[in-house]
C-alpha cells in the first residue's frame, strides 16, 4: 500500500492540488470526490517566487515558502492529506524538483506512476507530474498539458462519451497542443506556436503598425466576418504559399481599405488559427481524419477554433471545464487505485 | 521632348540618383553611361530626417534640407542634370511626395512614365518612382523593389541572359519578394515576411531563450549542417504541418541536445527559408516551374537561398550587383528614351 493510499485510509477527506506554472500559482482544495472546496491564485509562478536568492537551496526554500503560504492553513486541518499533487513548470529543470519528460505512449496511470516527490517539510510530500516527450526528427514536449489531457479523458468518461476509439484533443493557446488519444492512450501530439506568433506579429511586427490598439467586441458581426475571412484565406489556394506569405495581406487589406485597423486583428487571428487547423489536417494519417474531436479551453477561444474547423469540414465538441484541476484529481485517483 | 531629355541635350554628363528608404538615404552620382562616380549614405531615412516639425510644410522642408545636404555639391557642378531620380519610401504617403502604387502588369518603361515629380528648389526636380500593387483577394504591394527589378532586368540583358521568356526573381530580405517576369513584363509577385519573422522569433519568442547570442561563423560546417537540417525539415512530410508547428522543434532539438544554442539560429533560419521556398513552389502555376530563377542580394543570403532551392530541386543564378542603383539608372534611361 502506497503512502498515498495510507493517507486516504487514515480518515483523509480532502486533498491539496497545485497548478504551478511559469507566471502563476493556483491552489485547490478538493473533496474526496474531486469537488473544488476552495481555490486560490497569485503570481508566484516559478519565475515570480516570493523571497530572494537563485542558488539551489534558496530556490528550494522559496518554493516551500510559497507552498506553505498558499496552502498552509488547509494542511493544518487534520483531515487534509499530507500528499499533495502538482503539475506544470514546477516540475521543469527550473522548478522545485525536475520531473523528467516521459516518452509516449502514455496513460493517466503511467503519469501517476511517474510522479516525482519533494519533501515540503512537516510531513508533507508534494508529488509532481512529469511532462511528456515524443522523440523523432522533430521532437515534441509538453508540461502541464499532460494533466489537462488526463482531465479531459476523465471528463469524457464522466460525460458518457467514453475514451474508446480515437480522440483528437485540442488545447488552443500560446502554444496549442493537439493530442491523439487511442483507447485512452496518448499516442502522438503536435505543437503549434499560434498564440505566441499572433502576439509577436500584432505587437512587434510591421503588421501591428496599421492595427488598432483594440480589436472589435467579439459579438460584433464585423469581427466575426474579418476572422472568417482570415480562416478562409488560410484554407484557400492562397494559403498554399504558407503563413510567411499570407500574413502580409493583413497589412495590404488595410492599405486598400478592405479592413479597418480593428478588423485586422480579427483577420490575423483567423489567418493564424486557419493555418494551424490546415497544418493539423495536413499532418493527420487517414484513420485519424474520422476521429472524434474535442477543443478544450475558454469559451471564446473554443468558439473560434470550432469556427475554423467548420470551414475545414471538421466538427468538434467544446470542453469548457477547467481540465487542469480535473486532471490533478485524476492523478490523485490513479495513484490511489494503483496503490489499492 | 521632355525636360529630362532637354537636360541631357544641354551638355549634361552626370546624374544624381537616390535610394531613400525608411531608415537610410543613399545618394549616387552616375555617369552618362550609368557608372557610379560617387556614393554617399547616412541614416536620414524618411523616419530619421534632419530638422524637426511633423506638419506637411516642415516635413517637406526637411526632405529638401536632407536632399541638398547630401547632393548639393554634385548639383552645383554645371554638367549635373537638374533631374534627379529617387525610389523607396520617399514616395510613400509618409514620404516627400506620394507616388501611388501602379497596378500590374508593369514594365520599366511604365514605371519611368509614372514617376511623380517634386520641385526641390534651385531649378531641380526630383522624380520619384511609384510602387507596384497587385490587386486580388490577398493584395500585394512593393515599394523600392520595383526599381531593383528594373535593375535586375537591365543586368540580365547586359549579361547576355536576356529577359525573354519567364524569369522568377527573388529579392530575399526582411520582406522577401518573388517576382514573375514574362518577356520583360512584371505579371505577378508574392511577399514572404521571412526576415522579419526570423528576427521576431529569435529575439522575442520562447525559441530565443535557448539560443546563443551569436550564431556560428557562416563557414563553420556545423552552421551549414544545422541550416540544411532546417531546410530539409521544412521540405519534409513534417513540414506539411506548417511553420507554426515546425518552429517549435528549434526548442525541442535544443532540449534533447541535438542542437547547440548557436546551431539553433542556423536551424531556425533554414526552417523559415525552407518554408518560404516550399510556399513559393506550392503557389506556382505549372508553366512557372520551368522558369529561369535569379536570386538578388548579398552573397551570403543568396547562397542560403540557393541551398534551400537545391533541396527543393530548383536551381538559380545569383545576382550580387546592387540592383537598386542599376534600376535607378534604368529609370533615367527609360525616361530619356521615352522622351527621345
Amino acid at each position: 500500500m502506497s503512502s498515498f493510499c495510507r493517507a486516504v485510509s487514515d480518515g483523509v477527506t480532502q486533498f491539496v492540488a497545485l497548478d504551478w506554472g511559469t507566471s502563476s500559482l493556483r491552489a485547490y482544495l478538493l473533496s474526496a470526490s474531486g469537488a473544488i472546496l476552495d481555490v486560490r491564485g497569485n503570481d508566484w509562478g516559478i519565475m515570480g517566487l516570493p523571497g530572494s536568492g537563485d542558488d539551489a537551496a534558496s530556490r528550494s526554500a522559496r518554493f516551500a515558502q510559497a507552498f506553505w503560504q498558499i496552502a498552509g492553513d488547509w494542511l493544518a486541518q487534520p483531515n487534509t492529506s499530507r500528499h499533495v499533487v502538482a503539475c506544470g513548470m514546477v516540475g521543469s529543470a527550473q522548478g522545485w524538483r525536475e520531473a523528467a519528460y516521459i516518452p509516449l505512449p502514455a496513460t493517466t496511470d503511467g503519469l501517476a506512476g511517474s510522479m516525482v516527490s519533494v519533501d515540503a517539510g512537516n510531513g508533507v510530500q508534494v508529488h509532481i507530474a512529469p511532462g511528456l516527450i515524443e522523440h523523432g526528427e522533430l521532437p515534441n514536449v509538453m508540461r502541464g498539458e499532460e494533466t489537462q489531457i488526463a482531465g479531459v479523458l476523465s471528463h469524457l468518461e464522466h460525460a458518457g462519451l467514453g475514451t474508446g476509439g480515437r480522440w483528437l484533443i485540442g488545447l488552443p493557446g500560446t502554444h496549442s497542443k493537439w493530442v491523439q488519444v487511442e483507447d485512452g492512450v496518448i499516442v502522438h501530439f503536435d505543437t503549434f506556436m499560434t498564440g505566441e506568433v499572433f502576439a509577436l506579429l500584432s505587437r512587434h511586427s510591421v503588421l501591428g503598425r496599421s492595427m488598432a490598439e483594440q480589436g472589435l467586441d467579439a459579438s460584433d458581426p464585423d469581427a466575426r466576418q474579418a476572422f472568417d475571412r482570415g480562416i478562409r484565406n488560410a484554407a484557400s489556394l492562397h494559403g498554399d504559399r504558407g503563413l510567411l506569405s499570407t500574413i502580409f495581406s493583413s497589412r495590404t487589406l488595410g492599405l486598400t481599405h478592405a479592413l479597418s485597423g480593428a478588423e485586422q486583428i480579427d483577420y490575423l487571428s483567423g489567418l493564424l488559427i486557419g493555418h494551424e487547423i490546415r497544418g493539423l489536417l495536413a499532418g493527420l494519417a487517414p484513420e485519424w481524419r474520422t476521429a472524434r474531436v474535442a477543443v478544450v479551453g475558454r469559451a471564446h477561444l473554443c468558439q473560434r477554433y470550432r469556427q475554423a474547423m467548420l470551414v475545414n469540414d471538421l466538427d468538434a465538441i467544446s470542453v469548457y471545464e477547467d481540465a487542469t484541476v480535473r486532471g490533478l484529481w485524476a492523478l490523485i485517483s490513479a495513484q490511489e487505485q494503483h496503490a489499492g
